[in-house]
Order: C-alpha cells, then sequence, then structure tokens
C-alpha cells in the first residue's frame, strides 16, 4: 500500500531533498561545508524575516526551547507563559525546571489568546523578563495573532517576546523584525520539510543583551558559542551534516516559491481542507484554527482512534490523533510544509470515504 | 576527482545504511518506529556490553557529554577529571559550567594515562563523585587501558566512572558491565557508521542512584525522562527519525560482523596503517595509540597542513590535521567505522606519494 503522511511532525521530504542527503557524507570543518552553512543561515534569515542571525542546533525543537530559556533568563527570575495545550504547557515545564517563577496564562484548549487576556498580567507583573508564547499550538491545531499579541506586550511590559514557532515558520506569516518578536524558534521536521534533527532559533538585539546576562548553566545550547562559531562558518559542536546538506537545498525551493506565497498556500490548502472536512461531516475544532495543523472534531458516535486505523489500513493515510483529554476525540491533519491542492483533494477524499465506512460498521474491529 | 573520506568523525556511511536514511520518513509514535526504535535499543546493548538501557539522544557527542554531567552531579559537587586533549578538556569546561569542583589530572597530549597518576589524586578527594575519563582521545590520537584505570579507580574510590567513547565504542574493545564503568556515552558518526546527529548514553545502577539524586537543571537531556520512555518504544521529544532508520541497518552490520571481529579489525587496520606510513616517512604521536584515529607526526620540514592540502588536491584524501598547538605539526587519520584492508593500502599509498611530492616541491604553494 502507499503510504500518505499527514502528521504535524515528521512531514514529507521533497525527493530533492532526499538525494542532497544521501550524498557522500562532507567534513563540517572543510570549506565546502562553512560554505553551505553560510549560505543556509543567510536564507534561514529570510525565512524568519530578520536581519539577526539565525543559530542551527542538532536537536528536536524542544532543545531550542530550553535554548531560549537557559540563554535568556538567570535562576530566580520570573517569566509570564500562555499555556493553551500540550506545547504551551511545556514552556511551563522548561521554566519549572531552570527555577524561574513561571506565571501560567491559562487558556482553554482550542481557544486563542486575546490581548486582554495577557494585559492584566503583564501589569500585575512588571518585573516579569519574558514571556512565553506559542504560534501554533500543534496539539489543539490553534494559532494566535502573533501580530497583534506582540504589540499589546510590547505597549504595556518590556518583557522579551519569546515565540515557540515550531509549526508555524515556514507556513504561518512571521516576521520577527517588524514584528518586534525577541526571540524565534523552530525545528527542521515542518514547515522546512526536512527529518527531524535540527532546530534554529534567533534572537533579538534586547535578547542578546538579556543573554549576556544569564547565569543558568548551559553548554550545549549556548548560543553565545554558536553565534561567534557561525562568524566563521562553523558550529560549536560536529552538527548533524546530512541534514544541512538537506536544509541547503529545502531553503532553495523556499526562496523559489517566495516566502509570502508559502504563507498564501499554506493559508489556501487550509482553507480548502476545513471546508472539505466540514462538507464530509466533520467539525472545526478551533477558534482560530492554525493553517499548518488543522484539528477536526468527530462527528456524533464515531472514535477518533478507530477512524484513524481506518484510515490507515484502508487508505494508507497517517494523521495525528488528540492528546491528553482530546484522545478519541479529535484527529489532526497537518499541510504543513510539502503540500499542495492535489493533496489536499486526496486527504479529503480518503476521510470521508473512511467517516463512511466508520458510521456503516462502527469501525475495524467490528 | 573520486573523494575518500579518512577524517575521525563524520566517518564514511555504508550504502545500504543511506538507503536506510532515503526511504519516505515514518512517524515516530507509530507502531513500526517503536519496533525499530526497540530493536536499536537491544542491539545497542551488545555494542556497549551492558545490560543497562542504552539511550539515544538527537545531539551531538557534547550533548550526551553534558548529559552525564547534569544527570549525576549536583552544584558544589567535586569531580576528577583527565586531561590530556582537547576532548579531555571538554570535561572540564562542562564541569566548571555547571558548578562542580573541578580537579583536573593533567597529561601531556599523545601521553596515555597510568593509573599511578590518578592513585594519589582518587586518595586526597576521596569526596570526588565522579571521574570524568576519555577512552580515546580523538585529538591525540591516544587510548588509555580503560580496563586497567577502572580496576584502579574502584580499588581506591567510589567515584562514578565516567567514560566518552565517543571515538572508541564500536572500534575499541569496552566492556561496559565487566569493567565495572558507570557511564558510557557515544556519537553516531564514529564507530556506527552514521552522520552526527545521534548520541547514545548508558548508566550503571550507581549511576542511575545518583541521578535519582542529582538537582542540576536539565530538561532535554533529562536521562530519567529517557529510560521512562524508552520502556514504551519511545522518546521524550521528536527523535533524528531518519537516523534511527539507519542506525537500524548499521546496528545489523555490526551484529554480523561480531562486535569481538570489529575490535579486532581495528586493531588490524590501526597496526597497518601505523606501520605504512612509518615505512613511509611518518612518526606515530602516540604512546599508545588509539585503533580508530593514529596521530602522525610529519617529517622534518614538511608542514602538516600543506601536506594535507596536496593529499586532497592531487588524491582526494580527506585527512584531520592537527589541533591547538599540534596544527601544522601533525595530521590525524581515522580508521574508524566503515573501513577494511584496502581501504588501508589505498590511504597508505596516497600518503606516501603526497609526502614525496611535498618534499619535492615544498607544497602546493610554492
Amino acid at each position: 500500500m502507499k503510504f500518505r503522511l499527514f502528521t504535524p511532525g515528521p512531514t514529507p521530504i521533497p525527493p530533492e531533498v532526499v538525494a542532497a542527503m544521501s550524498r557522500p557524507i562532507i567534513h563540517h570543518r572543510q570549506q565546502e561545508f562553512k560554505e553551505i552553512f553560510r549560505r543556509v543561515s543567510e536564507n534561514l534569515k529570510y525565512v524568519f524575516q530578520t536581519q539577526q542571525d539565525v543559530l542551527t542546533l542538532t536537536s528536536s525543537g524542544t532543545g531550542a526551547m530550553e535554548a531560549a530559556v537557559s540563554n535568556l533568563l538567570s535562576a530566580g527570575d520570573s517569566a509570564l507563559y500562555v499555556n493553551a495545550g500540550r506545547f504551551g504547557e511545556r514552556w511551563g515545564k522548561i521554566l519549572e525546571r531552570f527555577g524561574i517563577t513561571a506565571i501560567e496564562v491559562k487558556n482553554e484548549w482550542g481557544k486563542t489568546l486575546h490581548p486582554e487576556q495577557i494585559e492584566g498580567q503583564l501589569i500585575r507583573n512588571p518585573h516579569a523578563k519574558a514571556i512565553f508564547l506559542t504560534h501554533s499550538e500543534t496539539s489543539t491545531g490553534t494559532a494566535i495573532d502573533l501580530k497583534r499579541i506582540a504589540q499589546t506586550i510590547r505597549h504595556h511590559s518590556d518583557a522579551l517576546v519569546v515565540v515557540d514557532g515550531i509549526s508555524s515558520v515556514g507556513a504561518l506569516e512571521l516576521r520577527m523584525d517588524e514584528w518586534g518578536l525577541d526571540c524565534v524558534l523552530t525545528g527542521s521536521q515542518k514547515g522546512l520539510m526536512l527529518p527531524p534533527g535540527l532546530s534554529f532559533i534567533a534572537l533579538s538585539d534586547r535578547s542578546w543583551e538579556a543573554a549576556g546576562k544569564s547565569h543558568l548553566p548551559k553548554f550545549y545550547f549556548d548560543l553565545e558559542k554558536a553565534r561567534k562559531d557561525l562568524a566563521s562558518g562553523q558550529t560549536p559542536w560536529t552538527p548533524a551534516i546530512s541534514l544541512v546538506l538537506g536544509l541547503d537545498v529545502a531553503l532553495e525551493m523556499v526562496k523559489r516559491e517566495g516566502i509570502e506565497n508559502a504563507w498564501a498556500r499554506h493559508a489556501r490548502l487550509a482553507a480548502a481542507l476545513r471546508k472539505g472536512c466540514e462538507a464530509v461531516g466533520f467539525g472545526v475544532f478551533s477558534e482560530y484554527p492554525s493553517n499548518s495543523v488543522t484539528a477536526l472534531r468527530m462527528p456524533g458516535g464515531v472514535d477518533a482512534e478507530e477512524f484513524r486505523k481506518v484510515l490507515r489500513t484502508n487508505y494508507g493515510i497517517i494523521i495525528a490523533g488528540g492528546q491528553d483529554f482530546l484522545k478519541g476525540k479529535i484527529v489532526r491533519v497537518a499541510h504543513l510544509g510539502y503540500f499542495d491542492e492535489l493533496d489536499i483533494v486526496t486527504v479529503v477524499d480518503a476521510m470521508g470515504k473512511a467517516l463512511r465506512e466508520c458510521e456503516r460498521t462502527g469501525g475495524l474491529s467490528n
């Protein structure tokens, strides 16, 4: 059976990226690697819409989240974080591990953050050093209006605006410099069309200043060292070389399409998927759906996990389920990275058919 | 020109491993991945010669070194480390970053550690919680008699024996359980024949007990969480999936050869390379040469960096140079991982020819 992956990371890898990763390995202290690494670092600036250095780490996106905390803050600092799903919650866990007083702004799963929800907290916590946000909450398929939220924060506070852009960078409009974002990070296996194993992070001038004062212990994720080494086309530690070779090709593809066009394509595909899935019987779960991953409520009586089994077994299509209390209640379909219109036709058609089968039979096991 | 890589990481990737990494990406929460991950974790035990869990991290080997420090120790602890090269020195830097009182046992570059060099330090520092060793110091091509050193430590002290096995695991004899090693770690791009991007670490019962008491901040490298998730075939964070697919094939190759046979092959190739290189004019740099990488002194008058240029430009062979004060004085040739007898014939022949050219012309630039 032909398998098709519609999960929010890993996402499909373009064949030309696979080919680049399959060439004989090169040494990371060679001139050839330095040239490639300088080029990808320049192209990452375009993707992040920033003039700042974008640093490449060999880790999952969670490693870059830890790097944001351990490089910008010091033990005893306080910080705000918005928790409206699994990944917002992760900010809180990392902050607590590093001895930061973590003030939670809790939001219902599937709801977006409204500026007035943070205004009070910002005013009540004038000493908060940073506020940790999730641009696209992968666990609920919900985005935030990042531009407006960042404006609100800058209006009320000097807190650094730190953005988990793991399932947004390359897919949702995001302009780091123009929107005044102080730290943006992402992973390789999302909008950048690579396997997992690399993460990327950029800091504003205000963040670099904070990094200079931070005294949390860090070594592997020392961003000042990474920035220093980038100036000579290098990384502090041996990078995931084959992924960097693939990244070079993936970023050329993004440039060729144009980042605005990529954002527009994601918006178009997401809208088409929502309409199509509603037409065959699903409900959109989120108040403010992300353009990279769509969370869908199951029609009455059909278990989401049973549905996923039918879709995989009979149609070869892999989508994600719900997490925590949403398990069995929602499914999540990604259209993040290497996707086009016909992929949406494919997944909607199969989902409609699989749903009818579930309604008829109660799933595979019946 | 046909390029051939003889560097101590990255090392050449077998074509069947490349093919495995090139298959369409699979999702890390799928049953198929769990089965693969369980199998590679079992096979890693064989490579480490341990009954303990071997944990897979998405990072370079340096990440696993940090994990050893941050999981086994607490701020204010003291620990010994042996510094006889760039990588021994790195232990000291990590320990200091994490607020550990780091007691250095310094050795000249190229010299091996003799048990009597640490006996005194172990007796003078009875409260040292751990001693950090480098089995094969990549920067000098020098190994230590790890079995005997570990015996000496256990005889005098309760300190945990922590081993950087980055350029040794899979290549040099290493028996974690039998030799009483408390922590062993390595990277993917060395004896395991993969691109860089994964690291591996195993802890003894005594180390897991220490990990339970450690209160250094850690999140991404939290080994207790990694162990808990491994029990269900999972990793805490998205792993470098394509590298894990390659690892599965690479470990099958190691099993097919047999780990003792792999150790013997590395010993045989290293001995052949040393003899061959001495015959054409080089001198072996190390007192106790590693079987994974050989450091060679240049014959009088020939600059090592000029020689490397000639070897690369005229013969397509990439080797490493010296680091720090050894730059220009030594070259380092790896025979680590996917190498056989004919590779040694190739590199020795080309090195001899390139050396004659350098002696005749003074290098490319003359």
